[in-house]
């Protein structure tokens, strides 16, 4: 497999967030095809665990859809290893800090349009002492929510943020 | 929350399979901004079940991430229904159909820079009586893999495609 030649590659759309790249590709039967897809930076997924079991969770405005969704802390990656840029999300969106991290994979999460990259990585030992600073565009209320009651919504299919239900899953499989 | 404005809107690129759409967006606290994003049809993810507790799934070469992942059969939804699209997608990538049908949720995959969605469905009652047709682009094997191996490898962090990793863990729960 994957004898895809990339025959030429040019940038339509650039923006802070990502660049809207089209490849001409000729395919392993010979066809020529134009192929344009999302290249981003990645970013990472945080799930915050107090020591009395709930989650730090937010509800964020998604403009991409119109709605407030419940959602984990996560935040771009700007270059920075996964823990490094957790640590800073989670302290400018919520105002914790954590001690203890502890990463649980890296996965991809639309990989038919985007190369679009997320880890997930769990924060314990969590102290209310940072500081909040929010963009303009992040319309985030944090809410505390017990780990048990999001693992059961989000088995139930009602954390309707992908990254965030496989997060709550997977910090949650061992409990 | 969610007083966004969305004062005008354009599309800056369109292909069959997503729309680059760009927003001039005044936030709540009066800033003006672009907001520029990818507006997908959605699709769906299907976690095939054959009666001896095999997963149908699919090794597939993906362009965006040069690489060849374990994946659920999908396919877009074409503006069908998602049990309907599973269906088509199922016989047309595996040559598999199936008698039982259903759905287990729908989410999110990247909601930060777009709004595709996908719906998990699981299929039972399998027979391998269908036509394989396959697009040049999809670049399929067809693997058969034990549900219980693909759940241990979903909390491991090893199955990378995201939304294949929280249908397997949704089929799963229960057992």
């Amino acid at each position: 497999m994957n004898q895809w030649i990339t025959r030429a590659s040019r940038t339509l759309f650039e923006s802070r967030w990502l660049r809207l790249r089209q490849d001409d590709v000729r395919l392993p039967n010979g066809d020529d095809i134009t192929y344009t897809w999302v290249d981003h930076g990645g970013y990472v997924v945080v799930v915050p665990i107090l020591d009395d079991g709930r989650a730090v969770m937010e509800r964020v405005y998604r403009h991409t859809v119109k709605r407030t969704l419940l959602e984990c802390p996560s935040g771009g990656l700007d270059g920075e290893q996964p823990i490094a840029a957790g640590r800073r999300e989670l302290e400018e969106e919520t105002g914790y800090t954590a001690r203890e991290w502890r990463q649980l994979g890296s996965f991809f999460g639309a990989v038919g349009t985007s190369n679009e990259r997320f880890d997930v990585v769990v924060a314990r030992d969590l102290r209310a002492d940072g500081q909040v600073r929010r963009e303009a565009t992040e319309e985030i209320e944090v809410v505390l929510v017990p780990l048990a009651e999001l693992r059961a919504a989000a088995l139930r299919g009602e954390l309707e943020d992908a990254p965030s239900a496989l997060a709550i899953l997977l910090a949650t499989a061992g409990a």
